[in-house]
This record gives C-alpha cells, sequence and structure tokens, in this order.
C-alpha cells in the first residue's frame, strides 16, 4: 500500500455503512472516523455534541429547522449550522491530514477535495435489505421497528444536506470513484470489493 | 453461475466501456451487445442504421433535432425518435430473454426494468485517462486529437437522452449496482472488479 490513503465513503441510510467502514478500517489498520468525529469537534469547538449529531439529520428546510433548534430569536440561527459544518470540517483535515483513515458521512469526500490520495465510495442497498438490517440493530427502529418512510425520509434530509454544502448531487455516480449496493453483494463482500478496487487502483497508478 | 445473468453498462463518453464491456462477455462467455443492437434494430424495424446511430448523440433539444434529422415537414417528426427508441428497446427486450448477456447503453437499464437477475453497472472516467485513451481509439478523434469539449457535450446528449426515456438520471449511483471509475482502476481491474461483485452478489443471494 502507498504510504497514504484516505477513504470517504457516503452512503444511504441502513446500507451497513458503519459495519464495512469499520471493517474496511481494522482490514487496512487505519483509524476509522464515524460518530467519533462529533465527540472530537465538540471538544475542540465547544458545541454541544447533540448539536452536531443534528447537522445531518436536520430538516430539509433550513429555516425551519434553525427556528427548530436554535429558535426564533438572533441574527445568526442560519448562521449556526454553517459554523457546525466549519468546526466539523477542521477536525475531518486535521484527521485526513494527520494519515490514512476511513470517514463516514459529514461530506468528508468534498471536505477533503484537495486532498490527494483519496478514494470516495458511496453505498446505496436494497429497501429490503435495509429493513432485514433494522431487526439486528435497533437503533434504525422507531416503535420497535424500522419504517419505511423513515429510511426515505432520512436519506432525503442527507441530501439536502449534502447538496447544501457541497453543490454536487449526492450520490452522484461521475463524483464517486465506486458505488455499490451493499443489500445485494452483502457486507463482508462489499468490504472485499473496496479492498479489491484500492489494490486495483494502486496497480494501475503504479503503471500509469 | 446462475442460469441467467443480463448486466447492462451505462458510460460516460470515453471511459472504455466498450473494451471492458466486451472482454466481460467473453470471460462469461455469454453474448455482447453495442452496436450489434443497432444492426438487428434496422433490420427487423426497416429504420436505417444512421437513424440508430444519431438516437442516443442527438442535440439535446429534441425539436431542432428533429428539424435536423428529419425535416421540417410532417406532423410527425418528434415521434420518430420515440419510434426508434421503441424499435430498438425491442431488440433489447428480445436479446435479454434469449438468455444471460452484456448490454452496452441504450437506456437497457431501463428497458429492462421488469427482468430480473439483472446487474445494473455504470462506467465513468477522467478526462486525463479519457484523453489517453483517445490517442490509441482514432474512434474518439475529431481533427486528429480528442477535445475535451467533446467529451463534456457527448455526455450531455447522452445525459439528455437517457434522462428523457427513463425519468431517471443518468449515472446517479443510487440506480445502478456498481459504478467504478475506469480510469483510476484501468481497464482489465474494471473487468475483474465486476466479476468479483456478480461472484459475490451471488453468494449472498444464495445465502439470503
Amino acid at each position: 500500500m502507498q504510504d497514504k490513503l484516505i477513504i470517504t465513503i457516503g452512503r444511504e441510510y441502513g446500507s451497513g455503512e458503519r459495519t464495512i467502514g469499520k471493517k474496511l478500517a481494522d482490514k487496512l489498520s487505519v483509524p476509522f472516523y464515524d460518530h467519533e468525529l462529533i465527540a472530537q469537534a465538540a471538544a475542540e469547538s465547544g458545541f454541544r455534541e447533540d448539536m452536531f449529531e443534528q447537522l445531518e439529520q436536520r430538516e430539509t428546510n433550513s429555516f425551519l429547522y434553525s427556528l427548530a433548534m436554535f429558535g426564533t430569536a438572533g441574527y445568526n440561527r442560519v448562521n449556526m449550522a454553517d459554523k457546525l459544518f466549519k468546526a466539523q470540517s477542521d477536525v475531518i483535515l486535521k484527521a485526513a491530514k494527520s494519515g490514512s483513515c476511513v470517514i463516514v458521512g459529514r461530506c468528508a469526500d468534498y471536505v477533503l477535495r484537495n486532498i490527494e490520495d483519496r478514494v470516495d465510495i458511496f453505498i446505496r442497498s436494497t429497501t429490503a435489505a435495509k429493513l432485514e438490517r433494522s431487526r439486528t440493530y435497533p437503533e434504525y427502529q422507531e416503535n420497535g421497528r424500522m419504517q419505511e418512510r423513515k429510511l426515505v425520509e432520512m436519506d432525503k434530509r442527507r441530501a439536502a444536506y449534502y447538496n447544501y454544502y457541497t453543490g454536487q448531487k449526492w450520490g452522484d455516480g461521475r463524483h464517486y470513484d465506486l458505488c455499490i449496493n451493499s443489500g445485494r453483494l452483502g457486507i463482508d463482500h462489499s468490504v472485499n470489493l473496496i479492498l479489491d478496487y484500492i489494490k486495483g487502483m494502486m496497480e494501475t497508478d503504479n503503471q500509469g
């Protein structure tokens, strides 16, 4: 493997991205960042952790979201989300600069657009596989089970968040290096396919 | 391998899709359809081959395209493109129903949306790799070399054609099973990665 490699993973809600990213990082023996980034961003910025948690899942309407989250008072209510995004991006940049890693979500592909040796991955899944996963992972459940409408709603929020901050389209195959349907491929094969891609890419780069 | 498998390949212009598709079909020992479909559609419909050839590359403005292609006379000038698309789709359906195959372009993923045992792939590439390919493949050249603006223009036309007929977004990673950046991965590794995906998918399907 080359000296440094940053892997960013965008993903649909419930596509197993956290498990895939974690296994991938373990196989490559590099740090894995998902919620871990939030704790660090909170520590470094002084904002509460739950404010970062809500950032990616906020309502698609920025204004309504800001009202709900920060109240009606104050001239800077809309800017608060931007401040959180900036604090989070600083932590992502710092992590990437310090060495190889796997980063899930948080527009990391865009935040790190000027960092070379990056592979951008997007993981989607099938509705059936997402619902199947929700039986094993209680965090996906709502009132005891995962609702299909929740899947759609969460992805809408992620798309709005991503599109707003990056000016790109979330999930657009034309700006990722690799997009996988983990629902058909399964978790372990998804991990292996990403490793195959990285291996092939490095051999090609060496040839070129 | 299971009894039947249809592989559709959408692609950016100059991404090596024809070479990748052909090698993939050879390794799987199944028929490969690209321009081959056009000759068959022409034979079966009575329309000239060059009319099908222009279909996917027409100007993004349907009306101007129709004027240029079919003249100003006649009430059915816009419908002509639809008739060509229908004739081509009939040939694609017939090919897919007769057994496993690899089909490049022509909205095959959409045309075959009701056919099971299908894998939908999208291949993108980098501008550098496309320009590099154009040195070897004269069909990509224009006035002796490939122009970057031609790459952009051809993809715009393909996107307009795809989006018009399918109501989906060309290249959107969320409706393909696998999207690859062949520019970074290289042609042979791309073929192998698709084979890895198919193998992994079949093992997962067997488990589920």
